[in-house]
């Protein structure tokens, strides 16, 4: 599949690689990831050029990695440095290796020129890692389009509705009498979208309101602050307000296309509470992320997958007043995707008409 | 799908329709279904105009459903209601709304033209609610096309094979010393058929036999009247006589299409016998139907459909003698599709031929 | 598909037909196998030419099968002897039945022009079956194109790593100082093609060992000679020399075709010792086969078909020294698909240059 080039995408979380080879395909093609011996991440096609089967059924040794069928050896680079019983190995053995670096619990690879491959531009979350903050890394596996997936975190607005037991602000219903005050401004500066959305003296489900430090009856602020960037991460900055207390959450949601209809989804979830000890625990993270994102929202994303290609992609979007951030990406991913003059995905020629 | 337009179709069981909605495809669309706080039938395209995720997903609110992911309110009529954060509603937000019935037991949808929409249509079982009458409704789901579905209750002979040891009558086996004696008329008229088929002086299956009252070995009379109308209603009266002791079963089997190759069939079984306790109970009914149906004659219609595919759509059948309900009914089928100027399914060209 | 004609392929082994027939496919169409009540084989369509409900779900009455459908009667010649309450049966009523044999406990179907069947050309395998040899029989069931399956049998090179625990030789490791010495040589004949394969004073995994009688530690010489002939039959002798002692294994593997994507794989497993007593029972060599088969060999060859099927087809192998009996039998098929003016698998064409 055509995605944006000449960029990093993210591959793996970096507690996932070992010694132990994985398979995963990255924007359509079969990839083998491991880290060698001396700790070093690799990633090169997963075929062997023998007989093409799988590296990721193979066996690290030392710095290289050995198909398990008829023992082909490669290293990092792809070369082919041994077939067993003779002793000239030909150059048109050897495979493509894609430029890996690994930075902020992510392994990322580099989609493109191998030569521009640049470890600064690689995403650079706005949080610092240190005593005062503790994250939690999850992988999700989602059937449907990458784009759909990230629209999912462009729309904060679907908080109050699809996790409102949970997560989301009691505002927005039909009929409401006094709803909280929402406001929403977007502006895109190069190839970044920035939004700040602002739901004033809410209420709060009960997930939030114990990361906020509050009941679920007291009134506070909540501040989203998001930006986006190519290829598809969206880093978002949440706070709670109350008087001059506050709580604050950053995340990032990195989107890599698998195929087409198949999404790798590698997230974190970083909070300046319960950093050394109290609620919440990493445990309590990873069970209220799973829960949220793996039971909530994944489940819808890919129910409006199959509604979508039920009607054969003749839909059009009806967009809401609140889809401003959605917009602007989609609108930038155009030009982008214009100027790379490839087709991109169908999702942002449905919904960029205001 | 082309289905015949201007009908009626089954969509649910009555039972089936509660305040939490349900996702079902019928003739291609995919539809939500359920009913409104005051009790009312509804039946909208299964998707927010918003993003499409499908509004199965949703919540029913008084008279209204709501999409759980970002809060859109649509009624009854598709008409959407309430945008949430936004006072005015675009009309191009609407989605279709189906015309719906609740008459028998079952819930219908009108397909074609909403204006024409006229419950006098709705397919009208032979038999009176009455107390002397006691039924027991059943779906099943089918892996096969709904006119392979519908031919299996058209042919009344196949019961004497496929469910010789419960319902079958004991004739048609090769080499048999005196037959029961079989005889079968059908007659077209308008948009019906009818068929009349006897078998007499026949011993039963167990199961046929506890119907009739009768020891296996008693041989009785056994009377099948059949009528058929489009869509695909297949209406029987099956009859066991002994001298003057006559039991009377009536069962509608209504096939609604949910693609090419999946049928939802609906069914009931009302009987004039173990109405006001003693053999059989709802329960048996249940057990009975859903092993006959369930487990012989789904498998077998699954099974042909398979072969039917796996020879690409090539195969003609040798219809037999018995197969005169069938074959008007294909008959009658093609000029209803020509008239409509679609094409019918493949059934139907497929056994027309005598 | 398109296929080898006029060749026996293997359908079953001779323990899976009894009167309960089996549905199979052969070479893409639809069979059902079964065994008379007299002991003999048939093998017809799987389809009632009635309505093209599966025979495999009728059953055996004497010598003939009925459909459990309809009550229609099939003798093994596919003549339609019997259609419930009607006295003459039309000839098209008749549905294609294949020449079968039953030999060396398998059970082949003529795949061509009947009136060429001779059973003189069923594959003879190059043992006799005497008391002083014992046979086990398996059956496995592969989801991968038939000529990947068959490779993996003409390049024992692949043993020695994916097997090395099991059955490999410690051989052709990465800087392995003085490897055993290995040779091969091969030649083709008509339609076969033969090859010998030597590995001098090896030490062997550990269930190789045992086969060998000998301790892991102790080097014997290996040799692996082989023919294959059409459609897709290899037949191997393994022998194990350590002084004057030798043990011999016998083996045939035989691949089917189900479809493009799928086959049915027969086995044999034949020893000179064990024959009357000790290692291995029966029971060692199916727990041994089907882990060693089942749990290695397959799995990387339906990997390898993933990767090629992902990789739309494009991929060209980089054949190794060692694959010459792959190169020769796939040279040799090469021209024995252009003789029948068909296209091969493209396997055949990925791998024949070296």
């Amino acid at each position: 599949m055509e995605v944006l080039q000449n960029l990093w995408y993210c591959a793996a979380l970096s507690t996932e690689l070992t010694s132990k080879p994985i398979a995963r395909v990255i924007c359509g093609v079969p990839l083998v990831l491991f880290r060698t011996e001396s700790g070093r991440t690799a990633v090169l096609e997963d075929r062997c050029s023998h007989r093409q089967a799988p590296l990721s059924m193979g066996v690290v040794v030392g710095e290289e990695i050995q198909c398990v069928y008829h023992g082909f050896v490669f290293d990092t680079a792809g070369t082919c440095t041994h077939i067993p019983h003779q002793d000239a190995v030909p150059t048109r053995a050897c495979i493509t290796a894609y430029p890996t670096a690994e930075r902020w619990g992510y392994v990322w690879i580099w989609w493109g020129d191998a030569a521009r491959a640049d470890p600064a531009r690689i995403p650079d979350p706005p949080w610092t890692v240190e005593d005062t903050r503790r994250s939690v890394y999850i992988y999700f596996y989602v059937k449907a389009n990458f784009q759909l997936m990230a629209d999912n975190l462009l729309d904060v607005s679907h908080t109050d509705f699809l996790h409102r037991q949970s997560i989301g602000s009691q505002t927005g219903k039909k009929g409401q009498a006094n709803p909280p005050r929402m406001t929403i401004e977007t502006r895109t500066e190069a190839d970044r979208v920035h939004s700040l959305r602002r739901v004033y003296d809410t209420r709060l489900g009960a997930v939030a309101a114990a990361w906020a430090g509050t009941d679920a009856d007291e009134p506070v602020d909540r501040i989203s602050t998001q930006m986006w960037e190519p290829p598809n991460t969206t880093h978002i900055r949440l706070q709670f307000k109350r008087g001059d207390r506050m709580r604050t959450i950053n995340m990032e949601h990195i989107m890599t296309p698998e195929t087409e209809r198949t999404t790798h989804y590698f997230m974190n979830w970083t909070r300046d509470f319960g950093v050394h000890g109290g609620y919440p625990t990493d445990d309590d993270v990873y069970r209220e992320q799973t829960g949220i994102i793996g039971g909530e929202d994944i489940p819808i994303v890919e129910a409006q997958q199959r509604i979508i290609d039920q009607y054969g992609g003749t839909l059009k979007d009806v967009p809401a007043k609140q889809d401003r951030l959605v917009n602007d990406v989609h609108r930038l991913l155009k030009k982008l995707y214009a100027e790379a003059r490839i087709a991109g995905p169908a999702e942002i020629e449905r919904l960029a008409a205001e």
